[in-house]
Protein backbone atom coordinates (compact mmCIF):
# COMPACT_ATOMS: atom_id res chain seq x y z
CA UNK A 1 0.00 0.00 0.00
CA UNK A 2 0.99 3.38 -0.35
CA UNK A 3 3.27 5.02 2.28
CA UNK A 4 0.97 6.80 4.84
CA UNK A 5 1.98 10.18 6.11
CA UNK A 6 1.40 11.67 9.24
CA UNK A 7 2.21 14.43 8.53
CA UNK A 8 -0.54 15.28 5.84
CA UNK A 9 -3.39 14.05 8.24
CA UNK A 10 -4.96 16.38 10.29
CA UNK A 11 -4.89 15.75 14.09
CA UNK A 12 -8.26 17.91 14.60
CA UNK A 13 -11.68 16.90 13.65
CA UNK A 14 -13.26 18.28 10.64
CA UNK A 15 -13.78 22.31 10.46
CA UNK A 16 -17.74 21.64 9.75
CA UNK A 17 -18.20 19.08 12.62
CA UNK A 18 -20.19 20.64 15.18
CA UNK A 19 -18.52 19.56 18.55
CA UNK A 20 -21.86 19.18 20.39
CA UNK A 21 -23.60 17.41 18.19
CA UNK A 22 -20.70 15.18 17.51
CA UNK A 23 -20.64 15.03 21.91
CA UNK A 24 -24.48 13.78 21.95
CA UNK A 25 -23.69 10.99 18.87
CA UNK A 26 -20.71 9.56 20.71
CA UNK A 27 -23.12 9.69 24.50
CA UNK A 28 -25.78 7.49 22.12
CA UNK A 29 -23.34 5.22 20.35
CA UNK A 30 -21.97 3.87 24.35
CA UNK A 31 -25.41 3.75 24.95
CA UNK A 32 -26.21 1.37 22.17
CA UNK A 33 -22.48 -0.11 22.56
CA UNK A 34 -23.27 -0.98 26.42
CA UNK A 35 -25.96 -3.36 25.14
CA UNK A 36 -24.05 -4.40 21.79
CA UNK A 37 -21.51 -5.96 24.62
CA UNK A 38 -24.01 -7.50 26.69
CA UNK A 39 -24.98 -9.69 23.89
CA UNK A 40 -21.44 -10.40 22.86
CA UNK A 41 -20.61 -11.83 26.32
CA UNK A 42 -24.47 -13.82 26.08
CA UNK A 43 -23.31 -15.14 22.71
CA UNK A 44 -19.96 -15.81 23.66
CA UNK A 45 -18.82 -16.21 19.78
CA UNK A 46 -16.68 -13.31 19.04
CA UNK A 47 -14.32 -11.30 21.01
CA UNK A 48 -12.85 -7.79 20.15
CA UNK A 49 -9.34 -6.75 20.88
CA UNK A 50 -8.78 -2.95 20.74
CA UNK A 51 -5.05 -1.97 20.10
CA UNK A 52 -4.67 1.87 21.35
CA UNK A 53 -1.19 3.45 20.52
CA UNK A 54 0.18 6.74 20.18
CA UNK A 55 3.27 8.92 21.61
CA UNK A 56 3.15 9.85 25.04
CA UNK A 57 0.61 12.26 26.28
CA UNK A 58 -1.60 11.10 23.08
CA UNK A 59 -4.79 10.20 25.28
CA UNK A 60 -4.69 6.30 25.81
CA UNK A 61 -5.86 6.47 29.05
CA UNK A 62 -8.39 8.80 28.63
CA UNK A 63 -9.75 7.10 25.71
CA UNK A 64 -9.76 3.60 27.91
CA UNK A 65 -12.05 5.95 30.45
CA UNK A 66 -14.39 7.63 28.52
CA UNK A 67 -15.21 5.02 25.57
CA UNK A 68 -14.57 1.89 27.82
CA UNK A 69 -15.60 3.46 31.15
CA UNK A 70 -19.43 2.90 31.26
CA UNK A 71 -19.29 -0.72 30.35
CA UNK A 72 -19.89 -3.85 32.01
CA UNK A 73 -16.58 -4.46 33.76
CA UNK A 74 -17.58 -8.35 33.26
CA UNK A 75 -16.64 -7.89 29.63
CA UNK A 76 -14.08 -5.50 29.06
CA UNK A 77 -10.60 -5.94 30.32
CA UNK A 78 -7.33 -3.94 29.83
CA UNK A 79 -3.49 -5.17 29.96
CA UNK A 80 -1.41 -2.71 29.94
CA UNK A 81 2.29 -3.46 28.17
CA UNK A 82 5.35 -1.82 30.09
CA UNK A 83 8.98 -2.68 29.71
CA UNK A 84 9.28 -6.06 29.97
CA UNK A 85 10.31 -8.81 33.00
CA UNK A 86 12.93 -10.73 32.71
CA UNK A 87 10.85 -13.65 31.86
CA UNK A 88 9.26 -11.63 29.58
CA UNK A 89 12.61 -11.56 27.51
CA UNK A 90 12.97 -14.75 27.62
CA UNK A 91 10.67 -15.85 25.78
CA UNK A 92 9.74 -14.65 22.32
CA UNK A 93 8.43 -11.28 21.89
CA UNK A 94 4.77 -12.30 21.12
CA UNK A 95 4.61 -14.34 24.25
CA UNK A 96 3.21 -11.55 26.86
CA UNK A 97 1.04 -10.24 24.68
CA UNK A 98 -0.52 -13.97 23.37
CA UNK A 99 -1.22 -14.80 26.90
CA UNK A 100 -3.62 -11.53 26.81
CA UNK A 101 -5.85 -11.83 23.95
CA UNK A 102 -9.32 -11.90 24.92
CA UNK A 103 -11.29 -15.03 25.29
CA UNK A 104 -14.92 -15.33 23.27
CA UNK A 105 -17.49 -12.77 24.65
CA UNK A 106 -14.84 -10.37 25.75
CA UNK A 107 -13.51 -7.18 24.88
CA UNK A 108 -9.58 -6.30 25.96
CA UNK A 109 -8.50 -3.37 25.58
CA UNK A 110 -4.11 -3.34 24.96
CA UNK A 111 -2.72 0.38 26.25
CA UNK A 112 0.31 -0.48 24.23
CA UNK A 113 0.88 -3.36 22.34
CA UNK A 114 3.18 -5.55 20.45
CA UNK A 115 3.84 -3.00 18.16
CA UNK A 116 6.63 -1.63 20.96
CA UNK A 117 9.06 -4.07 19.67
CA UNK A 118 8.73 -2.21 16.53
CA UNK A 119 8.55 1.39 17.76
CA UNK A 120 10.65 2.27 20.90
CA UNK A 121 13.02 -0.54 20.38
CA UNK A 122 13.73 0.18 16.81
CA UNK A 123 13.72 4.16 17.88
CA UNK A 124 16.63 3.39 20.25
CA UNK A 125 18.20 1.15 18.13
CA UNK A 126 17.83 -2.00 20.79
CA UNK A 127 16.07 -3.83 17.11
CA UNK A 128 18.17 -3.53 13.78
CA UNK A 129 15.75 -3.36 10.55
CA UNK A 130 16.21 -6.64 9.67
CA UNK A 131 14.84 -7.95 12.79
CA UNK A 132 12.23 -5.13 12.52
CA UNK A 133 10.91 -7.00 9.71
CA UNK A 134 10.71 -10.45 10.83
CA UNK A 135 9.08 -9.24 13.73
CA UNK A 136 6.31 -7.02 11.14
CA UNK A 137 6.24 -10.74 9.75
CA UNK A 138 5.07 -12.28 12.77
CA UNK A 139 2.93 -9.70 14.13
CA UNK A 140 0.66 -9.82 10.81
CA UNK A 141 0.62 -13.87 11.15
CA UNK A 142 -0.22 -13.47 14.82
CA UNK A 143 -3.20 -11.08 13.96
CA UNK A 144 -4.07 -13.30 11.35
CA UNK A 145 -4.60 -16.26 13.86
CA UNK A 146 -6.08 -14.31 16.22
CA UNK A 147 -8.92 -13.30 13.77
CA UNK A 148 -9.02 -16.37 11.39
CA UNK A 149 -8.76 -18.96 14.80
CA UNK A 150 -10.43 -17.02 17.28
CA UNK A 151 -13.56 -14.85 16.04
CA UNK A 152 -11.12 -11.92 17.37
CA UNK A 153 -11.85 -8.60 15.69
CA UNK A 154 -8.92 -6.35 15.96
CA UNK A 155 -8.93 -2.60 16.05
CA UNK A 156 -5.90 -0.84 15.85
CA UNK A 157 -6.12 2.95 16.92
CA UNK A 158 -3.24 5.40 16.59
CA UNK A 159 -3.98 8.00 18.57
CA UNK A 160 -2.56 10.83 16.62
CA UNK A 161 -1.34 14.48 18.21
CA UNK A 162 0.63 17.65 17.34
CA UNK A 163 3.83 18.01 18.66
CA UNK A 164 2.28 21.12 20.38
CA UNK A 165 -0.73 19.71 21.95
CA UNK A 166 1.75 16.85 23.24
CA UNK A 167 4.19 19.72 24.62
CA UNK A 168 1.46 21.54 25.96
CA UNK A 169 0.15 18.36 27.92
CA UNK A 170 3.32 16.89 29.09
CA UNK A 171 3.66 20.36 30.47
CA UNK A 172 0.04 20.19 32.37
CA UNK A 173 1.56 17.30 34.04
CA UNK A 174 4.25 18.62 35.71
CA UNK A 175 1.82 21.94 37.00
CA UNK A 176 -1.04 20.16 37.78
CA UNK A 177 -0.74 18.38 40.79
CA UNK A 178 -3.45 15.80 40.20
CA UNK A 179 -1.19 14.53 36.85
CA UNK A 180 2.42 14.49 38.34
CA UNK A 181 2.38 10.71 38.67
CA UNK A 182 1.44 10.31 35.24
CA UNK A 183 4.91 12.42 34.74
CA UNK A 184 7.78 10.45 33.84
CA UNK A 185 11.11 12.05 33.08
CA UNK A 186 11.70 9.84 29.59
CA UNK A 187 8.81 11.53 28.48
CA UNK A 188 10.97 14.77 27.47
CA UNK A 189 13.83 12.49 26.01
CA UNK A 190 11.55 10.69 24.01
CA UNK A 191 9.43 13.76 22.96
CA UNK A 192 12.64 14.96 21.78
CA UNK A 193 12.61 11.55 19.11
CA UNK A 194 9.79 12.96 17.98
CA UNK A 195 10.75 13.03 13.97
CA UNK A 196 12.00 8.95 14.60
CA UNK A 197 9.03 7.83 16.47
CA UNK A 198 6.89 9.25 13.21
CA UNK A 199 8.80 7.60 10.77
CA UNK A 200 8.75 4.07 13.09
CA UNK A 201 4.88 4.46 12.88
CA UNK A 202 4.65 5.18 9.39
CA UNK A 203 6.53 1.39 8.86
CA UNK A 204 4.38 -0.35 11.06
CA UNK A 205 1.03 1.49 9.45
CA UNK A 206 2.61 0.18 5.70
CA UNK A 207 3.74 -3.26 6.94
CA UNK A 208 1.46 -4.06 9.54
CA UNK A 209 -2.08 -3.16 7.92
CA UNK A 210 -3.58 -6.02 7.18
CA UNK A 211 -5.80 -5.58 10.07
CA UNK A 212 -6.17 -1.58 8.70
CA UNK A 213 -4.69 1.13 11.47
CA UNK A 214 -7.70 3.50 12.16
CA UNK A 215 -5.36 6.95 11.88
CA UNK A 216 -7.52 8.89 14.62
CA UNK A 217 -7.15 13.08 14.87
CA UNK A 218 -6.52 13.12 18.58
CA UNK A 219 -5.87 17.16 19.72
CA UNK A 220 -9.35 16.72 20.86
CA UNK A 221 -10.30 14.11 23.03
CA UNK A 222 -14.00 14.69 21.84
CA UNK A 223 -13.56 14.01 18.24
CA UNK A 224 -11.17 10.77 19.80
CA UNK A 225 -13.72 9.68 21.60
CA UNK A 226 -16.29 9.66 18.93
CA UNK A 227 -13.71 8.14 16.37
CA UNK A 228 -13.14 5.26 18.43
CA UNK A 229 -16.43 4.70 20.10
CA UNK A 230 -17.70 4.55 16.25
CA UNK A 231 -15.39 2.15 15.14
CA UNK A 232 -16.53 -0.02 17.57
CA UNK A 233 -20.04 0.90 17.39
CA UNK A 234 -19.80 -0.26 13.10
CA UNK A 235 -17.94 -3.34 14.36
CA UNK A 236 -19.93 -4.76 16.69
CA UNK A 237 -23.29 -3.88 15.22
CA UNK A 238 -22.25 -5.47 12.04
CA UNK A 239 -21.49 -9.08 14.02
CA UNK A 240 -25.65 -9.20 14.00
CA UNK A 241 -25.00 -11.24 16.99
CA UNK A 242 -28.03 -12.64 18.95
CA UNK A 243 -28.85 -13.72 22.46
CA UNK A 244 -28.45 -17.46 23.00
CA UNK A 245 -31.38 -19.93 24.12
CA UNK A 246 -31.53 -21.81 26.68
CA UNK A 247 -29.00 -23.92 26.64
CA UNK A 248 -29.78 -27.90 25.92
CA UNK B 1 -18.89 -14.80 67.38
CA UNK B 2 -22.56 -15.89 68.14
CA UNK B 3 -23.38 -17.66 64.97
CA UNK B 4 -25.31 -15.19 62.16
CA UNK B 5 -28.80 -17.22 61.56
CA UNK B 6 -29.55 -15.94 57.78
CA UNK B 7 -33.68 -16.51 59.09
CA UNK B 8 -33.56 -13.47 61.34
CA UNK B 9 -32.23 -10.90 58.89
CA UNK B 10 -34.53 -9.46 56.26
CA UNK B 11 -33.91 -9.61 52.60
CA UNK B 12 -35.34 -6.26 52.06
CA UNK B 13 -34.66 -2.61 52.54
CA UNK B 14 -35.11 -1.12 56.38
CA UNK B 15 -39.04 -0.09 56.02
CA UNK B 16 -38.69 3.28 56.48
CA UNK B 17 -36.03 3.88 53.82
CA UNK B 18 -37.09 6.39 50.46
CA UNK B 19 -35.98 4.48 47.44
CA UNK B 20 -35.69 7.87 45.28
CA UNK B 21 -33.72 9.30 47.83
CA UNK B 22 -31.33 6.52 48.39
CA UNK B 23 -30.69 5.77 44.74
CA UNK B 24 -29.48 9.57 44.61
CA UNK B 25 -27.56 8.83 47.47
CA UNK B 26 -26.06 5.93 45.81
CA UNK B 27 -25.34 8.22 42.54
CA UNK B 28 -23.45 10.86 44.48
CA UNK B 29 -21.54 7.60 45.67
CA UNK B 30 -20.48 6.39 42.60
CA UNK B 31 -19.62 9.40 41.50
CA UNK B 32 -17.21 9.90 44.32
CA UNK B 33 -16.02 6.40 43.72
CA UNK B 34 -14.54 6.88 40.13
CA UNK B 35 -12.35 9.98 41.87
CA UNK B 36 -11.28 7.78 44.81
CA UNK B 37 -10.73 5.21 42.22
CA UNK B 38 -8.32 7.13 39.92
CA UNK B 39 -6.68 8.08 43.57
CA UNK B 40 -5.37 4.74 44.84
CA UNK B 41 -4.49 3.76 40.91
CA UNK B 42 -2.28 6.99 41.10
CA UNK B 43 -1.09 6.52 44.07
CA UNK B 44 -0.17 2.44 43.98
CA UNK B 45 -0.34 1.87 47.68
CA UNK B 46 -3.60 -0.06 48.22
CA UNK B 47 -5.56 -2.48 46.66
CA UNK B 48 -8.95 -3.66 47.13
CA UNK B 49 -10.66 -7.04 46.91
CA UNK B 50 -14.44 -7.89 46.17
CA UNK B 51 -15.66 -10.76 46.83
CA UNK B 52 -19.26 -11.97 45.88
CA UNK B 53 -21.08 -14.57 46.89
CA UNK B 54 -24.84 -15.42 47.03
CA UNK B 55 -27.14 -18.11 45.60
CA UNK B 56 -28.09 -18.16 42.11
CA UNK B 57 -29.48 -15.36 40.52
CA UNK B 58 -29.19 -13.49 43.71
CA UNK B 59 -27.43 -10.38 41.37
CA UNK B 60 -23.73 -10.77 41.14
CA UNK B 61 -23.81 -9.46 37.80
CA UNK B 62 -25.67 -6.80 38.33
CA UNK B 63 -23.81 -5.34 41.18
CA UNK B 64 -20.91 -5.47 38.92
CA UNK B 65 -22.76 -4.01 35.93
CA UNK B 66 -24.21 -0.86 38.32
CA UNK B 67 -21.74 -0.39 40.75
CA UNK B 68 -18.34 -0.83 39.11
CA UNK B 69 -19.85 -0.11 35.49
CA UNK B 70 -19.08 3.10 35.85
CA UNK B 71 -15.44 3.22 37.22
CA UNK B 72 -12.53 3.56 34.69
CA UNK B 73 -11.94 -0.38 33.37
CA UNK B 74 -7.99 -0.17 34.04
CA UNK B 75 -8.36 0.29 37.18
CA UNK B 76 -11.08 -2.71 37.52
CA UNK B 77 -11.06 -5.83 37.17
CA UNK B 78 -13.48 -9.31 37.26
CA UNK B 79 -12.57 -12.79 38.06
CA UNK B 80 -15.07 -15.55 37.44
CA UNK B 81 -14.86 -18.71 38.95
CA UNK B 82 -16.73 -21.34 37.59
CA UNK B 83 -15.83 -25.03 37.78
CA UNK B 84 -12.39 -25.80 38.67
CA UNK B 85 -10.25 -27.15 35.01
CA UNK B 86 -8.16 -29.96 35.84
CA UNK B 87 -4.81 -28.22 36.09
CA UNK B 88 -6.68 -25.94 38.79
CA UNK B 89 -7.61 -29.54 40.33
CA UNK B 90 -4.13 -30.68 40.39
CA UNK B 91 -3.05 -27.93 42.72
CA UNK B 92 -4.25 -26.94 46.65
CA UNK B 93 -7.76 -25.15 45.94
CA UNK B 94 -6.27 -21.65 46.34
CA UNK B 95 -3.75 -21.54 43.70
CA UNK B 96 -6.19 -20.62 40.76
CA UNK B 97 -7.20 -17.77 43.77
CA UNK B 98 -4.18 -16.22 44.58
CA UNK B 99 -3.26 -15.65 40.95
CA UNK B 100 -6.38 -13.33 40.36
CA UNK B 101 -5.64 -11.49 43.47
CA UNK B 102 -5.47 -7.28 42.84
CA UNK B 103 -2.30 -6.23 42.27
CA UNK B 104 -1.36 -2.20 44.32
CA UNK B 105 -3.63 0.31 42.68
CA UNK B 106 -6.59 -2.21 41.36
CA UNK B 107 -9.59 -2.81 42.36
CA UNK B 108 -10.17 -6.83 41.57
CA UNK B 109 -14.33 -8.11 41.71
CA UNK B 110 -14.54 -12.13 42.46
CA UNK B 111 -17.42 -13.28 40.71
CA UNK B 112 -17.68 -16.29 43.29
CA UNK B 113 -14.57 -17.68 45.20
CA UNK B 114 -12.55 -19.38 47.11
CA UNK B 115 -15.41 -19.38 49.00
CA UNK B 116 -17.02 -21.75 46.56
CA UNK B 117 -14.60 -24.73 48.21
CA UNK B 118 -16.66 -24.79 51.60
CA UNK B 119 -20.07 -23.75 49.88
CA UNK B 120 -20.60 -26.30 46.15
CA UNK B 121 -18.38 -29.03 47.28
CA UNK B 122 -19.79 -29.74 51.18
CA UNK B 123 -23.42 -29.81 49.68
CA UNK B 124 -22.71 -32.16 47.22
CA UNK B 125 -20.35 -33.97 49.64
CA UNK B 126 -17.10 -33.57 47.29
CA UNK B 127 -15.30 -32.32 50.71
CA UNK B 128 -16.27 -33.83 54.56
CA UNK B 129 -16.60 -31.66 57.82
CA UNK B 130 -13.33 -32.07 58.67
CA UNK B 131 -11.74 -30.85 55.16
CA UNK B 132 -14.09 -28.00 55.32
CA UNK B 133 -12.39 -27.14 58.90
CA UNK B 134 -9.13 -27.25 57.33
CA UNK B 135 -9.85 -25.40 53.92
CA UNK B 136 -11.73 -22.22 56.42
CA UNK B 137 -8.24 -22.64 58.43
CA UNK B 138 -6.53 -21.89 55.13
CA UNK B 139 -9.24 -19.39 53.93
CA UNK B 140 -8.55 -17.37 57.06
CA UNK B 141 -4.30 -17.22 56.52
CA UNK B 142 -4.41 -16.53 52.78
CA UNK B 143 -7.09 -13.17 53.49
CA UNK B 144 -4.12 -12.70 56.64
CA UNK B 145 -1.36 -12.85 53.82
CA UNK B 146 -3.48 -10.42 51.18
CA UNK B 147 -4.23 -7.55 54.13
CA UNK B 148 -0.85 -7.63 56.18
CA UNK B 149 1.78 -8.24 53.40
CA UNK B 150 0.27 -6.38 50.24
CA UNK B 151 -2.78 -3.61 51.71
CA UNK B 152 -5.31 -5.52 50.36
CA UNK B 153 -8.50 -4.58 51.43
CA UNK B 154 -11.02 -7.12 51.76
CA UNK B 155 -14.91 -6.63 51.42
CA UNK B 156 -16.96 -9.91 51.49
CA UNK B 157 -20.80 -9.63 50.57
CA UNK B 158 -23.38 -11.93 51.02
CA UNK B 159 -26.31 -10.74 48.58
CA UNK B 160 -29.01 -12.56 50.68
CA UNK B 161 -32.27 -12.97 48.53
CA UNK B 162 -35.32 -15.01 49.65
CA UNK B 163 -36.31 -18.45 48.12
CA UNK B 164 -39.54 -16.75 46.56
CA UNK B 165 -37.22 -13.84 44.49
CA UNK B 166 -34.77 -16.17 43.50
CA UNK B 167 -37.82 -18.19 42.12
CA UNK B 168 -39.26 -15.17 40.29
CA UNK B 169 -35.88 -15.01 38.75
CA UNK B 170 -34.97 -18.19 37.90
CA UNK B 171 -38.61 -17.87 36.71
CA UNK B 172 -37.61 -14.56 34.41
CA UNK B 173 -34.41 -16.03 33.17
CA UNK B 174 -36.78 -18.97 31.31
CA UNK B 175 -39.35 -17.10 30.03
CA UNK B 176 -37.13 -13.76 29.01
CA UNK B 177 -35.87 -14.33 25.45
CA UNK B 178 -32.73 -12.14 26.33
CA UNK B 179 -32.09 -13.51 29.98
CA UNK B 180 -32.23 -17.39 28.46
CA UNK B 181 -28.55 -17.60 28.11
CA UNK B 182 -27.92 -16.96 32.09
CA UNK B 183 -30.75 -20.22 32.58
CA UNK B 184 -29.02 -23.56 33.88
CA UNK B 185 -31.07 -26.55 34.11
CA UNK B 186 -28.82 -26.89 37.34
CA UNK B 187 -30.11 -23.82 38.72
CA UNK B 188 -33.27 -25.65 39.46
CA UNK B 189 -31.92 -28.55 40.83
CA UNK B 190 -29.66 -26.37 43.69
CA UNK B 191 -32.06 -24.67 44.48
CA UNK B 192 -33.83 -27.20 46.05
CA UNK B 193 -30.87 -27.38 48.08
CA UNK B 194 -31.70 -24.12 49.68
CA UNK B 195 -31.78 -25.01 53.52
CA UNK B 196 -28.60 -26.65 53.09
CA UNK B 197 -26.26 -23.64 51.06
CA UNK B 198 -28.09 -21.97 53.51
CA UNK B 199 -26.30 -23.65 56.38
CA UNK B 200 -23.32 -23.97 54.49
CA UNK B 201 -23.09 -20.18 53.99
CA UNK B 202 -23.41 -19.82 58.22
CA UNK B 203 -20.76 -21.99 58.67
CA UNK B 204 -18.46 -19.63 56.41
CA UNK B 205 -19.43 -16.53 58.35
CA UNK B 206 -18.87 -17.94 61.66
CA UNK B 207 -15.44 -19.69 60.77
CA UNK B 208 -14.40 -17.05 57.75
CA UNK B 209 -15.60 -13.82 59.85
CA UNK B 210 -11.68 -12.54 60.73
CA UNK B 211 -12.24 -9.99 57.55
CA UNK B 212 -15.91 -9.82 58.54
CA UNK B 213 -19.08 -10.49 56.02
CA UNK B 214 -21.36 -7.79 54.63
CA UNK B 215 -24.43 -9.65 55.03
CA UNK B 216 -26.51 -7.64 51.82
CA UNK B 217 -30.39 -7.44 51.53
CA UNK B 218 -30.33 -8.28 47.68
CA UNK B 219 -34.35 -8.68 47.44
CA UNK B 220 -34.56 -5.13 45.50
CA UNK B 221 -31.38 -3.93 43.89
CA UNK B 222 -31.34 -0.56 43.80
CA UNK B 223 -30.87 -0.98 47.83
CA UNK B 224 -28.35 -3.93 47.53
CA UNK B 225 -26.54 -1.74 45.39
CA UNK B 226 -26.46 1.44 47.97
CA UNK B 227 -24.81 -0.81 50.34
CA UNK B 228 -21.80 -2.57 48.28
CA UNK B 229 -21.39 0.83 47.01
CA UNK B 230 -21.55 2.73 50.33
CA UNK B 231 -18.97 -0.02 51.85
CA UNK B 232 -16.43 0.66 48.98
CA UNK B 233 -16.42 4.10 49.34
CA UNK B 234 -16.51 4.50 53.44
CA UNK B 235 -13.62 2.05 52.77
CA UNK B 236 -11.67 4.18 50.16
CA UNK B 237 -12.43 7.41 52.14
CA UNK B 238 -10.66 6.04 54.94
CA UNK B 239 -7.33 5.30 53.53
CA UNK B 240 -6.84 9.03 53.17
CA UNK B 241 -4.85 8.13 49.69
CA UNK B 242 -3.03 11.36 48.13
CA UNK B 243 -1.28 12.24 44.92
CA UNK B 244 1.65 11.22 44.34
CA UNK B 245 4.21 13.85 43.29
CA UNK B 246 6.82 13.99 40.75
CA UNK B 247 8.98 10.34 40.60
CA UNK B 248 12.35 11.23 41.62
Amino acid sequence: MARIKLDKISTRAPEHLDKDKTKADTANLLSELDELQNRMYAESKHSVLVILQGMDASGKDGTIRKVFGTMNPQGVAVSSFKTPTPEELAHDFLWRIHKQVPQKGMIKIFNRSHYEDILVTRVHKWCNDAQAKERMRAINDFENLLTTHNHTHILKFYLHISKEEQKKRLEERISNREKQWKYNDQDLTESKLWAIYRKMYEDCFTHCNEVPWIITPADQNWYKEHVVAKALHSLLKGLNMQYPGIKK
